[in-house]
């Protein structure tokens, strides 16, 4: 079967210079390959017509279907629009329907009073040679365009409305008018080894897979996802190739493994909470609140998380969490009697099951000879007991937190395990 | 002056996938264009030889620097040195500072027992018509290429090596062989007007730029930057040309204006309260500690936010903020009511002189008919006094916790600046 392939062409100067990270190429390529497109290759490029010009140019020799996003706001700098019509050999004429659409969302939606911008109005006009995508979200509408055999969209760069679009009438119609192999991923995903280690352990699974399925390590703060990816004729040709693979993939890591989806930490520990019926809260100094912040991401959170103490102070530790000020000023707010401390307070003011402290030192300042930025204490506990462990972190302040919220995660999720 | 250009070739599957969204590009495209070098196009492609080949080759024409990441970990899905050592016309050797390098890290960094793995022995060898660039934080090296007049780099995927690499070895390699113009951005940072409202109050603004001077919308999850951006032969030239327009744009979008540098809220809230010495608290409901972790991701934020209550069940919003159960029985946890107690109990369990407080429905559950996915309430305060507002967001949870963070920011920031 013929791979359909695809370009992601992603417009836009604050691309270019680094002033916004290009979310969208990666919403669109995971939701292609999920219906079985390949996304053979993603090109960003400036608000510059000779530069559009030639991306569209290349990428049509290339691959089957061309997304494009951004350059359709309202504003002046977007050139993208008439580029398109003179691209596609048409000339821009009003759409009555997107016009009721822009009039729709400006009255009823925003409740913006008087008479519609000019250039609002503008938004409604679109190439005669494309076929209008409705977009329920927004007011720049997608565009289909098809040229020498090869499909053409362009979508608005705001991502929700991209989304949208994506979700409601691209794919609809790719499916429609392609046939498509199955792309299957199954992704282990490991915290506590690096990629040579697991390498070491995979050393002879990975030669003597069969060609058709491709093995990947995708490190990332603080863990390696492993996957592995299959083309089949069918989803339940390629399931059938790839199971046992992965089966035996996870028995070879599985003192590292996490979890066999592609998902994230928070995923999985809400998984367990809810799976015991049990709740939880978390204590955080260094971490601000970005722990809770994981765990709340998750749709349904309120059903095992109760909330947290953001000590970031002394005197909240003291005030809020009850650690005493001895231990503060003997043992120091980053210590192992601190964070058991906390737990134990967190425990008793949050009314849970479980408890998850975290302190220590994210930088740039704040270390010293004996706690260097990066050093980091975590304590996870419930009424019986409390264990803790010690990380030391290295390099800047970000990724440290990223990195402590991960590793404090996994040694939650461990210590949920191990005491039911 | 000639300008100079750059192309930024990332490698790898998972960014084809979507399983990894690309946030090298807009660090390296950040520093290039500081130093004045313009980023004219980024591509993206699988790990795949001929793909590789192919950008390498399409970039190679186009602009004047090409800076490759990804594909040079120590594990076997990486085929780009090879395809390297080829494409360049060379063969790998061993280099010994690279070996004495990676030895070192494992054994004094790492702390791993044992002799040196294969796969890490490897990574010491480059090709040999390469410069090696040292990689202080990690165990691939960087290499620089030329070919046909054009500068290659070569780096790894993983973003704190890249870091590193990029500043301590590309950049200063680049300004010694490239004389470059100056390019100079100035950013206005908007918060409650749209695109199409600023563009009516720059009406007549933008027309009179002159050609040099660009003018870019930049909207994003609640606000719209606004940039100017020219290019000129010396800083000083630039700043001269640049700086009266910028003025001008300020004055224009005074009202939404929230600070002329590009930074975050939780930056300009940081400046505020240290300037004037003062302190300040969140509790939190709907957002679950994301705005206590965007303050607190600015170093040095300990010397004004004390921390949080994260209260995201009714019985933390009792025991621990003293909201009323009759209030959270009669006007529920989504109301004015309630956020204006959680100000007060914050104020007086935190001990600080301001608080913010927000409590709302983020989806895809929990919503009704008289409070729908996306109301919220805002409330920050003082001693003396407590403003309220609400909020009626849609669409998706990520994006309603960033505008719920985002607004409730601005809206504290108003609250200070107002009651000092």
């Amino acid at each position: 079967m013929k791979q359909i392939t695809a370009s992601i062409i992603t417009i836009g100067d604050e691309l270019l210079i680094g002033q916004t990270i290009d979310t969208n190429s990666a919403f669109i390529a995971q939701e292609l390959n999920k219906i079985g497109v390949w996304v053979k290759r993603r090109v960003a490029v400036g608000d510059n017509e000779s530069d559009i010009w030639q991306a569209l140019d290349d990428e049509g020799k290339i691959t089957d279907i061309i997304i494009i996003t951004g350059g359709l706001g309202p504003t002046a700098d977007d050139i993208t629009k008439p580029l398109l019509c003179k691209y596609f050999g048409g000339k821009l004429i009003l759409n009555h329907e997107v016009l009721a659409h822009v009039t729709y969302l400006f009255e009823k939606v925003y409740r913006r009073p008087g008479p519609l911008m000019e250039a609002n109005k503008k938004q409604a006009e679109v190439p005669d040679v494309c076929t209008v995508l409705h977009n329920a979200r927004g007011t720049a509408p997608g565009m289909m365009f098809h040229k020498d055999g090869k499909v053409f969209f362009s979508l608005p760069g705001v991502p929700h409305e991209m989304k949208g679009l994506i979700l409601n009438e691209v794919l609809p119609v790719i499916q429609n008018q392609f046939k498509m192999p199955a792309i299957l991923h199954r992704t282990a995903f490991t915290v506590g080894a690096g990629e040579t280690m697991l390498a070491e352990m995979l050393k002879e699974f990975e030669p003597a897979l069969p060609a058709s399925i491709k093995l990947a390590y995708l490190p990332s703060y603080g863990m390696v996802k492993l996957r592995l990816t299959t083309i089949a004729v069918t989803n339940e040709a390629g399931e059938k190739e790839i199971e046992p693979y992965f089966e035996k993939l996870q028995e070879l890591v599985m003192e590292y493994l996490v979890t066999n989806k592609d998902e994230g930490l928070e995923n999985v520990v809400a998984d367990i909470l809810k799976q015991k019926a049990k709740t939880m809260c978390t204590a955080e100094s260094c971490t601000g609140g970005y722990i809770a912040h994981r765990i709340t991401s998750v749709p349904g959170s309120s059903a095992y998380f109760l909330g947290s103490i953001i000590s970031y102070a002394n005197s909240v530790k003291e005030n809020l969490l009850h650690v005493s000020p001895h231990t503060l000023s003997i043992k120091g707010a980053v210590s192992r009697e601190t964070v058991t401390e906390m737990v134990a307070g967190a425990l008793y003011k949050l009314k849970t099951d479980y408890a998850l402290a975290v302190s220590g030192i994210m930088g740039p300042g704040g270390g010293s000879e004996e706690k260097p930025v990066g050093t980091v204490w975590i304590a996870a506990g419930n009424k019986e007991k409390t264990e803790t462990t010690r990380l030391n972190l290295r390099f800047d302040r970000n990724r440290n937190i990223e990195m402590t919220a991960t590793y404090a995660l996994n040694f939650l999720r461990k210590f949920i395990l191990n005491n039911p």
